[in-house]
């Protein structure tokens, strides 16, 4: 082993987690773990590598740039420019240098274990994938090289109660995260396709007016008005457009009216019956009303999306969009060859731990420790040793301070920067009278009291919220 | 986005985790977590991708052989061989090609994290980490490409109460297990040392000598008597090194009888002191002392082991090593330029969850969901998602059926493939009276009850052990 010393660093857009952001990481995801679990949802893991070939032709040109490509074994290329190995290394295939990749998504890795597994698998498949995946981006504020994806699917079925339940799912996970109000807004993929064939624009202008549309919110009617001028658009196809966009109201409103002028396009209706049908289950399974927005200008990307699509968008705290999803039941036939219907959501994991950490969202946690025992000399070591067993045989999560030799004033100085709530003192004193001295590092507060007292003192300090 | 049907398969080495292998993991690996929290250890985590440089130098040369390297991106290189691409690309040095690598372990990445957060992190730094690290090793049975390691340190702390703290974890770690009988083995670097220097051999021969006494269990003093004559040690050393292996007894007697055996070895006596010491610590923390074995002649890998070494053996089930670990005071300064002492162990996760499984030691837990509500038919839909709202939101992990159309038998048959213990029944009989049927795929069993009893009745029949 040399003893290079190398001055440390981590590669940009990658992060270490110290225990205390590790603990808002933990209690973040085992929220929505629990959530997930409740709903029947169970997880899955995959491989951090892929097979090349599994990754490839799925994620667009740009896509593919970003898919981080681990090197071949045994290509001897580590020898290169080394002072006794080879100087120069030519190749002809890239096949020769790379065979496996950085997952680069949860998706992708659930279509292949759906392949795989077919016969094995029980459906509705429904799981969730709580997983890192990696991206060769330039790194940037909120944005990773590695970071974590939190996916939730149902596979195998091609009921709306799927699609209502997911948005269940993401009702409640965002309500017990704390966000108090959100809004989650759903369309369907063949409303959009019925808006654009009620528009009388050509079939290939569908993405473009989509993407149009999609921008409403922000740009409103001139902004959307002029971005179909300058894609083309027909002025009587944009006036028809228009005039679905005027419509407004409340969610079961806004279906009707979208069903009277959607009323020539089969799949606009089909479009309009599905959301109704996906509403009414979503009131049934008690989502408040004022969650839910049916908003028929949604797009999202539309890459592979079949039928409803959904995103939520927290506006207290005023923060965007958490969560994205829709039902795509084509994505999986790409691994199968048959298709099998799919719904589900990502929930933006990331983003939801930055805005959490910054709004100071959780009660702070600095710390998984309850209790430090200190150590007050050598002649009473063996009785502290003895309380933070009894402490930790209770499963309260208990630290031993490791050096006797230090005062008294530096233990407890430990224990308060590092968030330990309660400290147990035990003297020579305390050791002669068989007492104990518990101190409430959050009250200040100390209290002497029998040894045999203890377990129930910190116990009752413990239960008090600070 | 292109549809090609490739065959899926992952890479040999790495596996998926489906829900039911998944669900056995989290739980195995929740036990563990817990206790280490609750002797005060707490999570970190380190990102997959190192800078080269940073694993370099660190494993010896058949470990960096092992370690998967990551292709820079820019390079150009993903042309080669395409139909539009280069055809033929030369490379003069490594680094042209490679910059970052997959985690190989998480020794080297917590000491980087040491150097990087020196000033930010408070001593004795007491953290575990569960990650997967990676080496691209030839797989077979039980070695794996891909796989979780589990370690747990203090570092900052030369006092032996570090060691039994870790000690006493791992202790409690295969208790809580089930594992009903183990012994963890324990050393001192410098009692090896010294029976080196007391057997009169060369410095030079100790790891020799070591890797050879460290096979007495299994080869007997006549194998390791022809491996140290192999060896070229002489025929005095070796008569010295039998004298002191045929030293036998309890823990204490085998202290006293190295201590009289190394009394001209400073060295030897500070490595008998250090394990007196230790085992004094060791019993105040709750060991039972049948528990542990103070064994002279474990060697473990002692690249860069200082002080004590212990390592774990289950004896019922016989099933060899679990972990291992001990002190490593000068592994730290390699990154840092200063020593900082330090002492952990390695739990074999992936070796304790292929253990329990074959063994059979955790009770089935197919699934994590409770209760099935199946949907009779479309005019009692509304009343099935109206009871497994309710289940939810009392938090039993609920699943709601999704296809009306399917028949009852069907649906039941669904959760008892499932392994889901419990299904709730609300046909139109039921809607009419008010009523529900509460069926236990269990025991075969169903009742009849009011709609109002359902969550009471549940949770009754959930709170009994399978």
């Amino acid at each position: 082993m040399k003893r290079d010393f190398v001055k440390p660093s981590i590669p940009r857009g990658t992060r270490d987690f110290l225990p205390a952001q590790m603990l808002k990481r933990q209690r973040i995801m085992e929220i929505i773990e629990t959530v997930f679990k409740k709903y029947s949802y169970e997880p899955l893991q995959t491989p951090t590598i892929e097979k090349l070939e599994v990754l490839t032709g799925k994620y667009g040109e740009e896509g593919e740039q970003l898919i981080f490509k681990i090197l071949r074994r045994g290509t001897g290329l580590e020898k290169l420019g080394c002072a006794d190995g080879i100087t120069e290394a030519t190749f002809r295939d890239f096949n020769e240098i790379v065979d496996f990749a950085l997952r680069y998504d949860l998706t992708v890795p659930l279509c292949r274990v759906i392949a795989m597994y077919q016969n094995e698998i029980i459906f509705p498949f429904k799981r969730y994938q709580m997983q890192s995946v990696w991206r060769a981006d330039r790194p940037q504020k909120g944005r990773y090289r590695e970071f974590y994806q939190c996916d939730v699917d149902a596979v195998g079925s091609d009921s709306m109660l799927a699609d209502a339940e997911i948005i269940a799912i993401i009702n409640e996970v965002l309500a017990t995260l704390g966000f108090e109000e959100f809004k989650i807004r759903i369309n369907n993929r063949k409303i959009l396709s019925g808006i654009v064939e009620y528009s009388g624009a050509d079939k290939s202008l569908e993405t473009s007016i989509c993407i149009a549309i999609d921008k409403y919110e922000k740009i409103g009617p001139e902004g959307v008005t002029k971005e179909l001028e300058e894609r083309q658009v027909s002025e009587e196809t944009i006036g028809r457009i228009m005039e679905v966009l005027e419509i407004n109201g409340d969610n079961d409103g806004v279906l009707k009216d979208m069903g009277t002028i959607l009323a020539k396009s089969a799949i606009g209706l089909e479009g309009v019956a599905e959301t109704r049908e996906l509403m009414g289950y979503a009131r049934e399974l008690g989502i408040p009303e004022k969650n839910i927005w049916v908003d028929p200008y949604l797009a999202r990307g539309l890459a592979y999306y079949t039928g409803p699509i959904y995103e939520s968008v927290v506006e207290k705290p005023r923060i965007g969009s958490l969560t994205g999803g829709g039902r795509y039941d084509k994505l999986v036939g790409m691994f199968l060859g048959r298709d099998i219907p799919a719904t589900g959501t990502t929930l933006g994991i990331e983003r939801i731990i930055d805005v959490m950490t910054e709004l100071d969202m959780l009660p702070p946690a600095k710390t998984s420790t309850s209790v430090l025992v200190t150590i007050f000399d050598e002649s009473s070591r063996s009785a502290s040793l003895n309380a933070v067993t009894e402490l930790r045989k209770a499963n309260i999560n208990s630290e031993l301070y490791f050096k006797a030799a230090d005062n008294l004033g530096l233990q407890l100085r430990y224990a308060d920067r590092k968030g330990i709530p309660l400290a147990v003192i035990i003297g020579p004193d305390e050791v002669k009278d068989g007492a104990v001295v518990v101190k409430d590092l959050r009250a200040k507060s100390q209290e002497k009291m029998g040894r045999n007292e203890l377990l129930s003192k910190v116990k009752n300090l413990l239960a008090v919220k600070p």
